[in-house]
């Protein structure tokens, strides 16, 4: 079962690692504004300018966020506070962003996932309506999933738990519903829905095991379990639980191996990112 | 056949309907703002400083949809011109939002709905475009239709004919086109394409009927007929008619229960919005 | 293989061609401009006050992409300066507004596909991007490519390749990855996938033929080569070469007439656009 | 004594002249969009869009005085709700604009004064603040002085009353008092100001007769009157009553012609808009 | 002398004064967002979601003086960072705030003040830049003069020094030089200047005693001292040392009462306001 | 007689002398950029990101005087390519920087002055009005004017000729008439009045010969000769010619030195800058 939150206690440690990666970030980004004088200006106000990760990724969003009735300043506000009072937070931000740099071969620095990935982004921006729900603050965390939606396509519900070093790839056209959870080291592609069953409330949509790896356009509905290390085919439509580390592929899916004794994989396929491997086993037959 | 517009005649009874409507939806929103005063600006901006449900709707889609180039105040205008002068449009409106409000449960209020469902703001401003069109402003429309689909990622042809009652889920990547049809009381979720066939003119793009609930991914093309009270399975390709109150699932899609005998619901699953029901028949022999 | 840059050597002809072009979008604008005076301020600012097409383009695009920290004024150096300097993506541009104006029976006009079509937007603020990339200029193209996901919903790596006379039909959702190349007159509509294969660099990402039509929400992965003239089924998941003029569908997708003798069709379906032949093939014994 | 709105009675005669001198404008517009295209786009934005004066001019100043904290779509409801229902205030507008064109040499045509005249504009902005002063919604009123004062340097106080005809000429640092009352066919230049005498309330500010001419610069303080026709020169600092058609000068100001006997002229300056004719009377001696 | 800043020592009680002036500004806001809806907005954007004097006014400093090239968000940073860590700063905007309150009669409440008053407003900027200044952040604290000088119209170089207790009247156009000190409790209109000499550096400026009223208009020049409680009439233009508690009026400049035996009077003019006592003596023998 | 356009010529001299000053605007930004990183961004977006002044200087002007309804890429367009096509605008540019490094000891650098002084921008701005006047591009030039009167407070008639050297400190409140002309090597301070005589057209404004200083809060009205060399000072009121090399003070305004045989100085005030070493012969009595 993903508990992505158990063993949190960021410690002095992880505000080390934060700062050293802060460092980093800053390093890729004077290399980039001395190279292209352009992109200098927008390189120093988003990242240069600012003293640490937390105070350039509040800026970033507030800027991203905000509409001519939700105010720049006000989300600045609202984000720099709520990162600099929560170390878990911040720490998942680091993981998120090691995560994007691991496993995506297009990222090709920090900096350009901290600036450039609406996914990484859109899952910073729901950690703080997160934090808004559980503290009751409703209708502030909604107007928040409301712009994250406009303006990144990317529709989580505020009360969605969502783990560490999750990577959401492209990310254009992911859906999560209320009772969602993703567990920890987990990818998923655009258009990947983690939906609900119907017009009933209640715990009512899917849980992703740690590891998991869900392909493009996969629709996984219902308070169904993704095993931990499972990986979900592209495309796939899901309505069952789904072992640990089995394949999931098809509309309706099916298991790799078959249903009594599906295939087992040694990886973790949220982390190796193979999305194909499963290839010379289904699809190679048909055409 | 849906005829979504058929018997319309709103009455003082519908005006009075909207006038409590609106009464609650101010009172959701003066409860918020007590409680948030962080979000008590964009509260009173959006909904408590206006008289109506239409003003509040055209200054909300005004400041959503407007550019540099198309300005807030010209789109306010228009939108309030159109919705003052349209009963009809105002009582869709009003049923638009009932349908999110009893069929989502992740819709806690009025208000949320109409302050935060890009779905629910597409359609109005559909509304909007559809009426221009019929006008023959098609220019305007057209624009019109560019801006909803940057800003809310729903792309409806503003020939399309909606009707009431009718909600959007979670919303981006809609489309639905020239000579689209969707009845009253429908539920369509995210990434549902009603599509054409090819690039021949003519009607061309699928007839939605009364009840019909589409679940996410689904594509549906060509002129076929959906009929009412039918259902569509997340991720389904359908590109022949379906009968009433039938499930069609897969890729291609089939009819549950076979195409000869098909099985037949007897709720409306655009009402009951049961995505998952056919399940025990169709996947579990799958995985 | 798709060669799309190939034989390009625009000429006075091209020149020619685009002044034309130019004068007839003019001419539509400004007959909207007369009949709807409430859009005339928008056509004249986009497209009456310039003095070529790609003037007109470099304004849409500087408006369209910017934001608080990338300046229109900087955009719109940037794009005037590629366009004016390349003539190669002014012809480029002139196809596909072709391209849009024949295949797509909603286009009424060039200047209604200038303005409003999101995927014509995205793949001219593209060309840019590719530009950039190819001369080393890496964050900036990084940049616009985040700009153009976060505002059109349309996601192409810059290092990918385009050829012209390409369509993106509605575009919402399109992914399209490093290592991709699209041919020539490929019509692909919303929600396409051209995705790698994990998290290895390296060329891992489809190879388009010319003249191939993709369908809604179709996702194919990996370095697989979809042959000229080929039809990839909505809603197919391809993994493996699709070999010329053939029609892959479903998910996992089958070549129609079986693996071993498929069909061949004569047209070609990037510009027919005939999405659903196949349809009584395939789909109608099903349901 | 002034009383700049005693027999207002706007009757359908006011009606006529104003849909005369709207038709003018358009008329000029017209002329000059098409003359110069990159104009045009302002012009069809100000004014060829709009069906009638009040709504291009609440358009317009509801543009220029928004803020991101006071919405244009706020302010140009706001003026169009307040110029709609008050014939009084439209008679002014078209009062005001006739003054300007007759008396500034500067000024072609009435739409130049209509979008580009600060002293213009802050006149019929501040008309409105002062209506919503005498409905008692001051905070409101006050607001919008702010507005007037930040975007035009030009700082009325709502409660100050201003008759028709009145013409600011460039306007900027003119400053009028809450008790300060000016009355019908007035000039006023640049850095006037009619200011008060102290930090008690009560009636302290000065009273303008009817087609009094004030040049730039001079400071008119306290609960005095300047008499009907009378003129201020330039620079003049003026602290006592100045009887009607005779004119002060210097700094104290002194009468023209002596105290006792001051010379008293037939023309109505605020109108002849002389400034400049005592000269010889005055410098010619000193310099 | 003036010494506007020798002994601040800011204490607890100054706290605890700046808490009850801010539960006062709180309560105002509410009242008139209560009385009027639509000022709600900006009230509570402005004011009521604030938890302090120094956030509000940061907020409201950020939004009023940013531009596209100068971010509300990195305004808003560097206002409260100064604010929250400089008490003297605090209280000095505390009894800036009386003193509008006290002196001005058209200042109907704190609240108003706060939002209203570009005078009020400018200071308190032109003070965070004069600490920037003191620190050597010599280019940003220029950068925020001109942004003062562009959206309030009052230009005060950041290494002028100005006293608490201080009221800029109007203030449009009052302009202060680099080595101008303004005494405590200094009340001065608009369009005044305290103007240097020439083009050579140095002290150069006039110094303004504690107490001082400088009327609308009136120019000092060079490095004079005007002593404390001396008054300047409107429209002055002064060059030399002013005596204590005398009156200074006219062009050039003369003392009330003569050279030799200048009147003096008791009252302190700078927080009297009385502009015109002067005038029996003055003005009346000349018209 | 002020000729300031006569022997203009710019040569390769110029181009030499611009790029000098260009590379050492560079310098100092980078230098400012360096030690303020809050900044930086603003310094490479209005600076350090261009290839050349007239693209920093077109860049920084269209943001500043840019509104919702004239883009500030339309305004970039038209003075990138007004400077970019007329040398004596460029040689204007640099001596106008020149002058106010030279002249204002406050001016700290000639990047300081490009981006902060708005008297600086708003003749820039002129520069380019008066050229599209003479172009009889009179309804655009207008609009200019207007945008400058609104953002800079200053405000000059597109008509007015403006010779080079010309500094207008502090600047707020500036008024320029439509048939002024001012010579080369000229400094004029705030609150100015270069203004007509009547409602009467024709030639009616002053002519301002080369090398004046004109004190703050002058007005000189009426088609009067300001001799070459002479100085008005500051709050003086001049309705007739000035002998050149003279100084008149006062208002009205005598002569120093007496009408018959004026004081003559040998400096050029202008560019001396003495604003008050006629104190000794004139105020030094009165006070």
């Amino acid at each position: 079962m993903p508990t992505p939150n158990s063993p949190p206690q960021p410690t002095a440690d992880s505000d080390a690692e934060q700062a050293g990666l802060w460092a980093q970030i800053k390093a890729e980004a004077r290399r980039d504004a001395d190279a292209e004088p352009a992109l200098a200006s927008y390189l120093y106000s988003t990242i240069l300018s600012h003293s640490s990760l937390e105070r350039s990724l509040a800026f970033h969003l507030g800027n991203k966020l905000c509409s001519s009735t939700l105010l720049s300043t006000l989300l600045y506000d609202l984000f720099l506070d709520t990162f600099s009072n929560d170390a878990e937070l911040r720490a998942a931000t680091v993981a998120d962003l090691r995560a994007a740099r691991l496993r995506d071969p297009a990222c090709v620095s920090f900096s350009h996932c901290l600036l450039n990935y609406k996914g990484f982004l859109a899952i910073q921006a729901h950690r703080v309506a997160h934090k808004l729900w559980s503290e009751s603050r409703k209708p502030l965390a909604l107007a928040l999933q409301s712009r994250i939606s406009d303006v990144f396509a990317v529709d989580i519900h505020p009360a969605a738990t969502i783990g560490k070093g999750v990577l959401f790839d492209h990310a254009t056209g992911v859906v999560v519903g209320e009772t969602a959870v993703i567990g920890n080291n987990v990818s998923i592609l655009h258009h990947v829905t983690l939906g609900g069953t119907g017009k009933a409330g209640g715990d009512r949509h899917p849980k992703i095991g740690d590891g998991v790896l869900i392909g493009a356009g996969a629709t996984i509905l219902g308070n169904v379990m993704i095993g931990e290390g499972a990986k979900i085919g592209a495309g796939s439509v899901v309505l069952i639980n789904v072992p640990p580390r089995t394949t999931a592929v098809g509309n309706p899916a099916r298991l790799m191996g078959g249903k009594d004794h599906p295939s087992q994989h040694k990886d973790v396929p949220g982390e190796s990112m193979d999305h194909t491997s499963f290839m010379s086993q289904w699809s190679d037959y048909i055409i």
